[in-house]
Parts: structure tokens; sequence; C-alpha cells
């Protein structure tokens, strides 16, 4: 049962928004802040709070593009990769034995 | 996207604790609320509170089952199967898109 108590321990990625923005970011790498909030369908502020600890955990950061205006980017980093990779396989092999 | 978001939206197993209760639950129907706490190594109020949230959600029942002494039993409901069920479906979708 470690792998479940790997799953429960996982503050940074436990909770569903923040799993929800490694997910869409880990195969494209940058995202608009913009576009990742119309994904989530969350407020500015709600995704603002989950990238901070995103960002605070060093799994994403935050960058300023110059599209048409000055825009904020979040972009993944390594560790976010790396730990939302062990994440995911932690999950599929919690999957694994009970599908 | 709406895979993300459904994950994003269920308020019930998105907290990895409460995940992992149903998790362990599913193969086994009942268990013991001391063997969930020991598997899951959290303390129990905080076990408590969570199953509290998933009996008012109709995804589990207590009840006292008497072993040597009188204990407090966690059952799995059909509800609570089911909709375990489509949040690992979802989950499992959004994991074969990225890994």
């Amino acid at each position: 049962m470690d792998t479940i108590r790997q799953l429960v321990k996982n503050h940074v990625l436990g909770n569903p928004i923040r799993l929800g923005i490694m997910l869409y970011l880990l195969p494209r790498g940058r995202v608009l802040f913009k576009e990742l909030q119309k994904v989530l369908d969350v407020t500015p502020g709600n995704l603002d709070s989950h990238l901070k600890t995103l960002e605070k955990a060093g799994y994403v950061k935050l960058t300023k593009v110059f599209a048409d205006r000055p825009r904020t980017a979040v972009e993944i980093t390594d560790k976010g990769a790396e730990e939302t990779g062990k994440y995911l396989r932690t999950l599929k092999s919690l999957l694994t034995g009970v599908m």
C-alpha cells in the first residue's frame, strides 16, 4: 500500500487544479495564463494562487511574454516535468491495480 | 480538454486522501476505520473528517461491527463504486494522453 500512501502525501499535486495545470503543461511546455484559465475554467485569482504554490515548489516558472501586449506565461521546469511524471506513474500503477 | 476540466471540478475525489480511501475500498468493499488509518498514515480526526465528506456525498457508509469490541467499519456504496470508477476512467484517459 506504499503507492496509495505516496499519493496521499503529495501535497503539491494532490490538489486537482494543480494536477490539471501540470497535465496541461506537460505536453506543451509553456502556455499563456489566459489559456490555462479558460481550459480549467477557474478564476484568475484561484489560478494565480495555485500557480504560486507550484512556483514555490519549483514545478513551474512564471514569465512575461510580449504578444500584442505583455502577457503572463507559465512554463514547466525540469523538476516539474520529472515530479509530475513520477506522480502519474504512481497513479497509473494504482489504477492498474483496481481497474 | 473536457476531461481535464472534469477532473478539476470533482471536489469529492479531488482530494488525494479521499481518492486514497476510495482506491483502497474499491477492491475490498468494507474495511475497518483502524486499518484505513494505518494504510493511509493519517490521524483519526483527519480520516474522520474525510469520511464525513464521502458519507455526505453518498460514497461510503459508516457502520459498527463487533469484532472483539465494537469497531467502526467503512463500506463503499454502489454510488461510491460507480463514481470512483468514472473518476478513474477520466484519470486514465488523461494519463494515456500524456504518458
